[in-house]
């Protein structure tokens, strides 16, 4: 059994975006059988999987928007104008887990890993990537 | 420190169905200490651990329908009619992980593992059983 | 490669209540390089990392209530009147993975691991800390 980080450098561009970072870890993985933990470091993003498709992540943008309005009186749009950002990191997850199998990410066939920035642009975001397996 | 992969076949016979996979994951243990994550291959279906108590499934059902109503004139919807299914699953998660300690998922007494169908019925879903721990 | 299980105990003294339990996973670090899983035992709680910002935790209070509103004819209701503490906890997740190096938690600048009691206040609340690595 072996134990591998990564830091993966992540720079976003938009205020929202979603950066499919599948390939960026596929390419980092050196485990043969086992699981990678992908962690976002900022409390203003979030790990996801899900289907690669423009149309869907576009829906998802206004779907969260429409359950955590950016503009609403939060209390900590007084010291910080990102409340939002924050409360829809938290209906999210810092983290995702998932299972490699012959040196590949065992990912469904519509299933991506995204990195969902929701508070940028922002240069130097970083996920943390723990590898846990068998070489 | 081992690890071991075991894949779970679920067979869905709903559009929307919660299905307990508790047992299913005891059985297939044999780690002693240690976690199991649990991850599904599908994007429109999710991982959650909560009470087995049909009322609040149904409870469960009605809610995830309210913050994500079914047509809502999403993008996806002109590509796959499964928007909705999607959105579900990003709200919620890919993957659990679980802890076991003497052989047993160590589980609260109200706590059951759940696969999530959002987008049955289906046959073959599969989840990927990753345990990792002392034998 | 090491696992090491230890229980952590929580009293909480509110219904609504996020309780930081950062520095008590901290103290309890033994790995050198790995991982740790939080999992709380109970599935009307919850387990998020996010920033410890006063008001920003109230904000989150108020938006998971506008999101699951309290009394609202649930089901669940009629046997255990709880409902909307699992709806919640269904919402967000009953488990985070935190990276570790060099002994400590491999956490952002303004993230902190919280406890989310949702059905309190309680006794004895429980959250599993599973650390795996190297020493």
């Amino acid at each position: 059994m072996e134990i591998e980080k990564v830091n993966l450098r992540i720079d976003t561009s938009k205020s929202f975006e979603i950066i499919d970072i599948t390939s960026e870890i596929q390419d980092l993985c050196k485990i043969k059988k086992g699981i990678v933990n992908i962690f976002t470091k900022h409390s203003t993003s979030a790990i996801a999987v899900n289907e690669n498709e423009k149309g869907l992540l576009k829906d998802f943008e206004s779907a969260l928007e429409k359950l955590i309005p950016k503009d609403n009186g939060y209390l900590h749009d007084n010291i910080d104008n990102n409340a939002h950002s924050h409360l829809k990191s938290f209906l999210l997850s810092s983290s995702q887990t998932v299972p490699i199998i012959d040196y590949k990410l065992d990912l469904g066939t519509w299933q991506s890993i995204f990195f969902i920035e929701l508070d940028g642009p922002r240069n130097s975001r970083s996920a943390d990537l723990t590898f846990i397996g068998e070489k």
